[in-house]
């Protein structure tokens, strides 16, 4: 058995999504922009699939959806957007995001403040949450953008976006989510949430990688990225990724078709595995379950590794994760335990388990046996489990 | 029979190319950045596609390839980087590019004149060349970037890019070639061509849409245009499009493989071709054949509108072009046509054939007789040819 529970990560492209992409290689393969029945023939698969990504986060048909080939894309736009239009030219100096944003996030941010622009990073408490009115506090007249993201990749923990919407509606500051890990896990009303701009990628929702998108709000149009020929009315040129746009419409029809399986028997699912894993001793998981994501487990087990962990999961072909793909090279401590406070000892022991609609109960079943296996050799051959003090010195209760 | 001869806008993924894609959508799924099997599973494939792309254009391995999602996003990189580490800085203050470069290059290049950048538009000659001593007319000290296509996508004209990266290396002036319209066509080798950085698309080479890459020389590194989780070396991030990059890379190889075939065969059936279309009175073709990519031909009939023959063509399952499709939804004059200063209604009247290695010569005899059809039948209702006057005043010579 392989076990793939890594979906905050990426996702299994779905077979219907694969089916509707698979005729745009090597037949309908035709430049959408050209004057011709090669073209046309991509027309209405693009309009059907445009319709499906607008419908799936409820935009108005007045915005712009704009087809980018990752949420990466997607996120560094609106901050060099907002370079060009605010920060160079004088008129605001300060922008807001919280501190366990995307990594594209946090290097964006970092990147205009190597320009001059001042960021405040929104600290998250011991829950891993944000306190929406902390936003509030923060905003200066001088403020461009607050950008905090529809919920974490690594804790799952949801962030309240409609709070923040409004209070950036409030203020007259434009308001960014990355709804990267939302889209399929939690309702997303781009309109009910006041959100000017909102990123999401098809591969975090059992589409393809390489496509991904930007809302826009109809008024609250960027300074392109892509200069060019005028696709996508020119806010993002460049030749269309015909296949990869069919395949986002089918994934985000299916995301939105499959939204109540997920919120209901996959976090079921969820909560019987979590509470199986938290009889573990010395187990410890820090945000609620009910502010979270359906289908994410950040746990920590005191005194083993992550990255030992995942090598035992992996030698059971079980695929789970210490934290974002997009920084997992480094072998780093988990960012968000971090940024709650864990002492570092704690900080390396978190294991992501990210279920999704394709997780059964029996590939949940074998890799608790795992993972009950490999805590057992683990924490036998760990000093620091050995010799840890008990108690409260980690900045986090334990759950047993 | 359906006949496709725009290749200079996008071509048909090659079988052999979807064939190793495949696997990459609904089975080998993971996140080559993640720590387990389904990321490992993927290494080896991603390893053998990057080597490909680089002996393909002759890179150095400690040059970097980066991957990128289209042509677009590299020419927007080279451009954007220049305005953070030259032009905002105050180094430098002025670019060069030719008239007739991509959209993307065009429309970059205003983006940073509209930030306080000189840019140069160097132009072509009444063959539609550059002659390369002209660039060192414009080099300044304050000239950051010189980028000039390799070959035209229009035209197929082949710009001098090795004396150009010559007098660019003297001059000490940074050298970009947009080499879109080079892979697959003409020998490209970045080392013998002195070249900073060059733009290619896999789709414009039976590759998948939305995948490309940028070469950068060893040392002459760019700011990030995607700020993020350190992929591509920390030069490009976002989570790699693994299927596009093996589709990228499997094109590659068969376009190196198929470069004989297409600069002996697929010139001499674009040759004859022209023959034949050039014995139809009234018409006209700019750049003489040894200076063009074998594969294109752009040709004015007088007194018929571009698009009016499209329409014909397209009637006949027969796909052409008047001019670049990142620009063709305008119906405007063929840009180039009107940069060598053909008078505007021959610069209306210009269709481009750009053949592959998949034209069959029928192909080209059906669409021999479909052209002459219908230029009997525009040019019998042409107001506009009816009543032309004889003769030189359109800046061309007829070629019968």
């Amino acid at each position: 058995m392989r076990v793939y529970l890594d979906n905050n990560a990426t996702t299994i492209v779905d077979p219907h999504v694969f089916e509707q992409m698979e005729p745009f290689f090597v037949q309908k393969y035709g430049n959408p922009n050209s004057l011709h029945q090669f073209a046309s023939d991509t027309h209405a698969p693009l309009k059907s699939a445009m319709e499906k990504i607008y419908a799936g986060i409820h935009a108005h048909k007045d915005d712009n959806v704009v087809i980018t080939s990752c949420a990466t894309e997607s996120n560094n736009w609106v901050f060099k957007s907002i370079y060009f239009e605010y920060i160079i030219t004088g008129r605001k100096n300060h922008i807001i995001i919280s501190e366990v944003e995307h990594p594209s996030v946090i290097a964006s941010a970092k990147f205009l403040e190597s320009q001059g622009c001042r960021v405040t990073y929104l600290p998250i408490n011991n829950e891993g949450l944000i306190e929406a009115q902390t936003v509030r506090d923060y905003i200066t007249d001088k403020t461009a953008l607050v950008s905090i993201m529809w919920a974490n990749n690594e804790t799952g923990a949801i962030f309240p976006i409609e709070e923040i919407g409004e209070i950036c509606k409030e203020k007259g500051v434009l308001f960014h989510t990355d709804a990267v890990q939302a889209i399929g896990k939690l309702p997303v009303d781009v309109q009910s949430a006041n959100i000017d701009y909102l990123t999401l990628s098809a591969h975090k929702f059992h589409g393809p990688k390489g496509v991904g998108a930007l809302y826009m709000k109809k008024g609250k149009e960027l300074t392109p990225l892509f200069h060019g020929g005028s696709q996508m009315g020119g806010h993002r040129s460049g030749t269309l990724n015909v296949a990869g746009i069919v395949g986002m419409g089918k994934a985000m029809e299916q995301a939105v078709d499959a939204l109540d399986y997920e919120m209901a028997d996959i976090r079921e699912m969820r909560d019987d595995f979590e509470d199986k894993l938290l009889e573990i001793e010395d187990t410890f998981v820090v945000t609620p379950r009910d502010k979270r994501t359906p289908n994410t487990i950040l746990i920590s087990f005191r005194g083993i590794e992550g990255e030992s962990m995942l090598w035992d999961l992996n030698r059971s072909n079980i695929a789970a994760s210490t934290g974002s793909a997009c920084a997992s090279e480094d072998l780093e401590a988990n960012s968000v335990m971090e940024a709650i406070g864990a002492a570092e000892d704690l900080a390396h022991t978190a294991i992501r388990f990210s279920l999704s609609r394709y997780t059964t109960q029996e590939e949940l079943e074998f890799t608790l046996a795992v993972v009950k296996e490999a805590v057992t050799r683990l924490r036998g051959i760990s000093s620091s489990y050995a010799y840890a003090p008990e108690g409260h010195e980690s900045g986090l209760d334990a759950h047993h």
